[in-house]
Order: C-alpha cells, then structure tokens, then sequence
C-alpha cells in the first residue's frame, strides 16, 4: 500500500497522500554530468553541450561489475529512490524495491539512474536535462524550435559515458520501467557483452502504429496552445493549457477502468451538485484528475515534453523497423514485467518479444503484473514483484 | 469484408473505398419530425422547437408491432442502411445487416432510426437535428452556449413522440450500437411493457469513471482551440484545429492495436523520408488518421460535439448512478455483443451488466464481436453476428 502512494505521488495521481517511510533510509543527492566534448545526436546534429543528472545509491565494486542501471519512465526522473531531505513528502518512485535486503540491495548494488534529454521535469528542481528548455550557448537563450530531435539510442549513449567515467565495466542489470524499458531494451541490443541482465516492467521494444498514435497526440496536444508558437514560446506566455490537456489525455491512456471504479465511481465533486443540474457541476473523478494535471503540467516544460515525445515515438530497439532483426543482439537474460490491463503498452506485444528472444536462443522469463491501475501497475505496486526481481537478479 | 469497408466509410476511417453493392437495393429517404409544442429536457431545461430526421424501411403492421428501433452511435446518423441516390459512395453503417431474408428483414419488419438531439454531422447534410448549431428562434440566431444540456433520456423522449405519431405500440426490438446502446438500454428501462428485445452492442449501461474522463477529454480538446470562444464561434473563424483534434483522439480511443498492426506497422507515409530524419517526416498511420480526422471535423459541428460529449458523460441508465438499480426495470429479452478487444467501454463492464440482468431474472445471451479493430468491431464487420441477431429476433 505504501509502494502504491509512492508510484501515485511520483505520477502525480494522488496530490495530497502523506509520505510513509521508504524502504531506503538515507539520502539520496542529485548530481551531474557533463558529456565530454561536443555531442552528436544518433540523427546527426550537433549539441554543443549536454549536461545530465544523476542519482546513485549503493557502491561500485573494485572490478565495476554490480552496477544496476535504471532509466526511467517518460514523466520520471533519475530519482528512483530515497530522499534529498529528511522532510521530503515521497520517496522516489520504485524506493520500495530498494535498500538493504531488497531486491535492489544498496548493500551488493551500485544502483545508477539518469535523467533523459529533453526530461520534462525542469521546473521543480529534480531533473537536469539538456532539451529545448535549456540555453543554447551559441545564442545565449533558449533552444526552443532549434534543439534537434533526439533519440531514445541517444539517452543511452550520454548513459555509456557516465558509466564509463565512473568504471563501470558491467552491468549487472538494466531495468527500467515503460520509456525505461526502451532504454533498457537499447542497452541489451547495443552493448550485449556489458549488460548480464535486462529486466523490462510496463516495456515496449518498439512503438506500434498504435502507439506512434497515442504519443503522438500527447505532444499534438500542447501544440493546439496558441502560446505553443511552434515551440519558441519561451520569455513569452507558456502553453499551460495546453500541457494540462496532454497531461490529463496522458494520464488516463496509463490508467485502467479499475482505477476509476476503486477511487472515484460516479461520486459527484460536490455532493450538494448534481452533475446533471449544470455544466458547471462536476463528477469527482473530473475535479481529481484536472488537479493532478496542472499540477504536473505546471511542473514541466512544454516543450522539452513534445521532445520527449517525439523520441517515444520514433523508438524501435536497435534502430530497426523490423522488430526480430532489433532484439538480435540481445543477448542478456530476460526478465519481462508487462501489466495484465495496461492499454497503453500491451502486454501482448510483450508476448510476441518474449516468443522473438526464446525463438532466438535468448533466456527469458514474462511474469504479469497485477493491479488496478493499467500500465501504472509497473510504477506503482512493484512491490508485487520483489521475489521475482530479487531472484532473478541473484541467479 | 464489404461490410468492414462500409463500416470504416461511416467512421471516416477510410476515405477513398469504392462502395460495393449494399444487402439494401433501395433508396431510403431522410425524413423529419417535430416534436409537438415546446420540449422539456429531462434537466427541467425548455426547447422552442425540437426538430430531428430519421429514416425507416419495411411497413408498420397493422397491429404497431413489428418495429425495430436503430438508434445511433455518437458519430452516427439515422443512416443505418441503403443509400440515399443509386450513385453514393457508401450505403449505411449496418447496411449487411439490413434487407429481405437479412437478420433485420425489411419484408417483417419497420426499422427506423432517429438522428439525435445535436447530432455532430450538420454539415454534410446528412443528419436533422437540433442543437447549439440550430437557430434560437428567440434570437434568430445559433444557439450557441445558450442552448441546454440535454440526456441520452431526452433522445429516447423525441424518439418516443415519433414512434406515437407513426403509431408504433410495440417494440419487437430495440438495437443500437455504442452511443445506440446506452439509448437501446434507456428504452428498455423506461418503457418495459414496450420493448419485448434488447440487443446492446459495443455497449454501455453507465460512463463508469473512467469513460467519463475519456469523453470529456473529446470536448475539452475542441475548447482548447481559440475559436471556441466558450461555444459563441458562430459566424466567425470555426474551432477546426481543435474539433480535428479531438476526432484524432477519438478516433484513436476507438480502435485496438491490432488495426494499426495489420493496416500500417512502422510503415513511413513517403518511403524516400525516414521520420528518424526530421518532424516533417511522418508515418503512415499519422498521415492517414490526419486525413480522416480532418474529413470528419470538416463535416461536424463543434458546438454540437460538445453537446454530445456532455450527454454521454451524463449517462447512466434510468438516471440511477446505482447500475443495479437503473437496470431493475428492464424487462425485454436481452442481447449483448461487446467486442473482445475494446478499450473504450470494455467487455469487462458488459459481464457485469449480464450477471446483473441475470440475477434479477431477465433473460440475457451474451456474445463477444471478434475483430482486429476494438470498438469499431461492433460498427463495422457485424456480418459476423448476423446469424446471433436473427435467431435472437426470431424467438
């Protein structure tokens, strides 16, 4: 239950739940990284500096072989757990996975996440990112419409030179959970003889027409803003409206029926008004979820999230449209952890890679996440899958 | 599969499929129906004037007993078969459900249909309807925000006052897909010694929380457009962008994966422009469901878009927010056809409703739609249940 406030907090489904204790005690610090040199974008463009946070918790071992690497889902951030301050209202987002004697064990681990290019998350201090929100050198202001689009391979390759600079010769897993599991997908296509294990939660190996369409329209969305103004809207009005719309579209395309069934039903928000008496009247479940979605939109930055979408969008594992030829070179063992109701990332694609690696000789093993809440039964309520994480991650 | 293309004509899902030879040869004729006096809305709101179109084939008996009632899906019109010149490109929705020696046989039976209450498609001339887009004949001018919310129950009043005019005592069947069903279930609620068959297909008894927030979501996109101007547009610049928008959306939360795979894959819309290369570059699946989202926003109205979205937000049968309650008065021998795969209003919430039916005693057969196409599988490919309808009819 406490794994389930966490995952709402960190999606900003539930605004005013108190934080319970995490599994992981002590502090976590954002720091940041500096890619070396000028970076080119797997399309070819050239960003002339690319700075990222990052989180660790654990130690790395004398030989740079226990690290965990875990990228985060589209709306997250590196802050996978623990807190910056005591008084932090949540922990991050899987923390009751992670301490000693859990499966995330700090004390066998050295557990490492980094924020994305293009992380949406730039206004409340806990993501650092390069994306259209940041200042281009050269201009002295930011990118806007000039930053070029980025790739979910080129998340991965600011991740390699982190974890080069700071020796991690191997992976011992990567495991991330829905744009996480991209990146993770990624990792175990690019670099098979450095990534031992590859857990996917909520994953997708490759976006579907269906899915270039949902994420898609999330981005479309904050397009329709006339404060948008093809993405040079900084210094002016920001399109709040129209990241608020994306964030609620967003947030119900996570979510299953259960979840508004358990939380809300038809209760009205006011129960002296009748939804049917007025257009003004409205049904709890609508004022709950316009909370949550300025909330979050406000936190965010339009156009870092249209970045961000874009590189959903354009995700096939290992670059190739033919989904079989991408996961060739994954050579990892394979832990898969879609969610039995989400309609976002169905877990029947993840069949169909789950019957690709087994065909190709690639040890994997699919486990269905339950739960009310769709595609955020991966975030949320995780702790369903501690004993089979942790032994996997044994094994 | 003639069926599967007439189905996607009617959706606007596919715009350039010739049209094969209907199971219903003739012509039908839109006809129109004022409601007698002023109209009361089941909200205690007046109407001047309430005027809707509707269409029959086959002959009322003597007795006023062998009709069929068709009402329509929220992007539906009365057109449910046969076309309206020798030369249209497609006939009605359920065309191959339609005609002599078909399940709904137009040698035994009066089938009619009533365009609803601010039916979206004003523009093509195919729906009668009255709602913001109608003229206030108060003002002499659009409705606009001035005109009231009207309910699924006020659909099934006008329709009522019809079927009284034509002199129609019973109802051998009532039968509507989606938007169709919540009126087909209304009917059988309020009138119970009528309706002697129900048949609820892609359906829903209730918008439970989380179909609430899904159809919202429709209307708020359409108010993000500056041209909305809170629903007073009329005469100036219409809300295009965001009423094509919201079809997009729409459109999407209609179908299933399964149609994107089999019709577009990762396929791109111009084979010599990789979208990894530039925004510009897109996939086929976007430039189709622009096209058609635009074809369909061209021919609605926004005003009356929204209308809708209200009523379908509003519904819930015999206005009881309890389910078990609302359906305690259904009588009729009843038939549910959800679609094995549809994400919008979930076979899920259809079992529910048959165990409830079950449990109060009315008779109830339940059949999942197959088909690779979510929701749309109850609109298009119903040739499917040809066979389920008419035994279901004949008994």
């Amino acid at each position: 239950m406490s794994d389930m406030r966490h995952g709402l907090m960190a999606l900003g489904l539930a605004a005013t739940v108190a934080g319970p204790a995490g599994a992981y005690d002590g502090l976590v610090e954002k720091q940041s990284f500096t890619y070396p040199g000028a970076f080119t974008t797997v399309g070819g463009a050239t960003i002339a500096q690319v700075k990222v946070g990052y989180e660790t918790l654990g130690k790395l071992d004398a030989a740079g072989s226990n690290a965990i690497l875990i990228p985060h889902f589209f709306s997250g951030t590196s802050h996978f757990a623990g807190r910056y301050k005591a008084d932090d209202k949540a922990p991050g987002y899987w923390d009751a996975l992670v301490g000693p004697g859990k499966p995330l064990d700090t004390d066998k681990y050295f557990l490492i996440s980094v924020d994305s290019l293009c992380n949406i998350n730039v206004k409340d201090g806990i993501a650092v990112t390069t994306g259209p929100a940041s200042i281009d050198p050269g201009t002295g202001k930011p990118y806007g419409s000039h930053f070029p689009e980025v790739q979910i391979r080129d998340f991965v390759t600011v991740q390699k030179a982190l974890l080069d600079k700071l020796g991690v010769k191997k992976l011992h897993a990567v495991m991330g959970a829905s744009m996480g599991s991209m990146q993770s997908y990624e990792w175990a296509a690019s670099y098979p003889s450095m990534v031992e294990r590859l857990i996917a939660v909520i994953p997708s190996a490759q976006a579907d027409a269906y899915t270039i369409e949902r994420v898609r329209h999330w981005g479309d969305i904050v397009k329709l803003d006339p404060n948008w103004k093809h993405g040079d809207y900084y210094g002016g009005p920001e399109p709040l409206d129209g990241l608020t719309m994306a964030f609620k579209v967003l947030s119900l395309d996570t979510l299953a029926p259960e979840w508004g069934a358990a939380q809300f039903g038809r209760k009205w928000a006011d129960p002296a008004k009748d939804p049917a008496k007025s257009p003004d009247n409205l049904y709890a479940v609508e004022t709950g979820a316009d909370a949550a979605a300025l909330s979050r939109a406000k936190a965010a930055d339009a156009g870092n999230f249209v970045c961000l979408v874009r590189a959903n969008e354009l995700f096939t594992v290992g670059g190739k449209d033919d989904l079989a030829e991408g996961l060739k070179t994954v050579k990892a063992k394979t832990l898969l952890l879609p969610s039995h109701n989400d309609h976002l990332l169905f877990a029947d694609a993840t069949r169909h890679v789950r019957d690709l690696l087994d065909a190709q000789g690639t040890k994997v093993e699919y486990h269905e996440l339950d739960g009310p809440l769709g595609h955020v039964n991966g975030v949320v309520g995780m702790g369903q899958a501690a004993a089979i994480v942790q032994k996997f991650l044994a094994e």
